[in-house]
């Protein structure tokens, strides 16, 4: 954590323990620093397990056997190293991987396909096998850690830990979500880079845990970024362990199954919003809005090309109600879009309305909204009833001098 | 031109008279500056007209009136406003466009769809009437002048002025290119944006001429990045007059028609990298060659992809072989790619073959190419015969700098 704390930070919040699930720290020592940098978190026998993973198609190993691994849907163990992602390493890095399933699997006397590893930091060195072997025999005799120091571990270019929190009930059951996440940058690939993971003592069924967490992913990790870049490692996982007591959910059919997709949603999108606050140089926060769109797939698409417009993002940086920039990306996203329909905002103040500068346009409030940390760009585009929230920061010098003197 | 003249620019050509191609500039005033704003140039009648435009969805009224002048294929004039791009004006500024069309049309006795405007600056303001109207009686009566006058008075924000010329035998006739173009950012949309003219005296049927351009645009324009945005008025317009005598070239099987077209795209590749050399804040001209991808089309996607990664074009402002990013970039190009197949190099040397870090991997020819001024990153995806090479410039400080500090 070489760089300054985010102006955008957020404090880490009181996550209480989680009924099944123990995390510990230690420290493998994969860079030559102090911190620890290896996390491992136990579950109890029949654990669901769901996740969602980066869609670059050169990612690593450990997206690979995440991926099928989950085809068994249970969980009995994860292990987290910072330092190294481990990616394009070729078949070394995938040794590394394998040994430390074995050697966890062993352990706990379980299928090593219920063991579940992330990397985290340079690309295109392996996970070196013998302090990954020796930080492991650590681990499994260690004794427990708060969430907070988990947070921090599993954490690389992050300025803050970040954590998240939410309850449900389920019929007279109340259920616990804690989560933890590491990014800052969606994404910078030599730390690379967002890793998320959700832990509660519900009872829910692997399948039903997976469509939870791939409509929660949809509206919230999906609709961030920093920068346009798409990691090679980005990873989120939901671990279940039923310890609430509560009657299993299967299905939306089973009674509470609602409140609970409502609070794994809650805390993916408190995850994200952490990302994005800890974005690579950001100082202001921005959520676009966009309505009017003729699904809400196209919403998102037309948010996420204002949100990774250069000239949007330096536009909010310098505090410049440049709606100009934003009619260009709207037009350069590809969806439906009529430039005599459109109309943009800025924090509730329409500058333009239908095609044209608003004569009553006020700038006055605008720029007021333009100072502050939390900006909303508000686009309608007048042609139907989809709408989405995109969530981004701006660009700043900040991200330019992390990204252009960091070597690797 | 405010800001400090790129480092990566070039001299103006000396670019020689092109027959029956009359250029003058003037005073129109469409900001309050010295200098000149409207270009106008005439043709001789039967000058063969074609043209490519931004495929931005919300385009200014100039460039649906010249999709649609084109139809007829013949030019008479082009007029240039420079200072307001009359994007997002709505009807008032498509009186503005057709009033320009309908005076130059009834000096020249001519068609008004044989008159071709083009408008660059700011966005949302509609081009004042009465401001064009007197500019536009001025140049009609103007004293020609020389190309590297039109160059500087067709540019914004470009920081040098920017030509290029070519010639090509067609049978035993000598024909002549001359062109110039604007442009210092693809796409900085307030003073929107890339606009280029080809002018020359070959006689070409208007189709064979739009064949010729689209075919060159799609390696040339269309394979330049400064920071994945675009234009609302993105237009390159090629005028033919004929003049030089030759047998009229019709299609590829007219004698001497393959020289022509490698004068084109030779004339179009010249414009397109000026345009990367004066990309807002650059200070490194970056040739991106893809090799190895399942089609040419694949390639130039690829190409794209790593061009416009914000992280790989900070890496390269900081002088770092952080191949790492560029394989994260190839892997979220969403085309055919194999992570084990992947080689990446830096100015003609190897740092990753086949998906594995090059054990023999020396660092030092690669250290002092960085250091320069024209870089190339080589990528072999090892699939296939597809080839494309893209060209970018680095991310500055100066790049936030012209964008977070620019008012509109």
């Amino acid at each position: 954590m070489a760089h300054p704390v985010s102006p955008l930070a957020s404090p880490f919040p009181a996550i209480p323990e989680i009924a099944g699930v123990t995390p510990y720290v230690v420290r493998a020592g994969y860079k030559d620093w102090g911190r620890c940098d290896l996390t491992y978190v136990t579950f109890e026998e029949g654990t669901a397990v769901a996740g969602v993973f980066t869609r670059n198609l050169c990612c690593s190993t450990e997206v690979e056997l995440g991926r099928q691994n989950l085809a068994q849907g249970r969980a009995r163990a994860l292990v987290v190293n910072a330092g190294n992602s481990n990616a394009f390493t070729g078949y070394r890095g995938r040794e590394a991987v394998e040994q430390i399933m074995d050697q966890v699997a062993a352990h706990l006397d379980c299928p090593r396909e219920q063991v579940f590893v992330s990397s985290t930091g340079v690309i295109g060195v392996p996970l070196p096998k013998d302090k990954a072997r020796e930080g492991v025999a650590n681990a499994l005799t260690a004794a427990p850690c708060s969430w907070e120091d988990a947070a921090n571990t599993i954490a690389t270019t992050d300025t803050f830990a970040k954590g998240a929190t939410a309850t449900a009930m389920i019929g007279d059951v109340r259920i616990t979500i804690g989560a933890i996440i590491k990014g800052s940058g969606m994404v910078a690939p030599d730390m690379a880079t967002m890793l998320g993971y959700l832990f509660t003592d519900a009872a829910v069924e692997p399948a039903f845990l997976q469509q939870c967490l791939s409509e929660a992913n949809a509206r919230t990790f999906s609709c961030i970024t920093v920068d346009s870049d798409t990691s090679t490692s980005d990873t989120v996982l939901a671990f279940a362990t039923g310890r609430a007591g509560n009657a299993p959910l299967a299905s939306f059919d089973s009674p509470g199954a609602d409140a609970f997709a409502a609070a794994i949603h809650d805390v993916c999108r408190q995850l994200a919003h952490l990302v994005v606050r800890d974005g690579e140089g950001a100082q202001k926060f921005i959520a676009v809005a966009v309505s009017g769109a003729v699904s809400d797939e196209s919403a998102r698409k037309v948010g996420l090309a204002i949100a990774n417009s250069p000239l949007v993002k330096t536009a909010i940086a310098g505090e410049d109600a440049n709606w100009g920039r934003v009619v260009m990306a709207v037009g350069k996203a590809g969806e439906p879009a009529d430039r005599d329909r459109l109309s943009i905002g800025f924090g509730g103040t329409w500058a333009a309305r239908e095609g044209l500068p608003l004569a009553t346009y006020d700038e006055a409030p605008v720029a007021a909204h333009l100072k502050g940390r939390d900006i909303t760009i508000e686009v309608d585009l007048g042609l139907g009833e989809g709408r989405a929230t995109v969530w981004t920061c701006d660009l700043t010098h900040g991200y330019i001098s992390i990204n252009a003197d960091y070597r690797s």
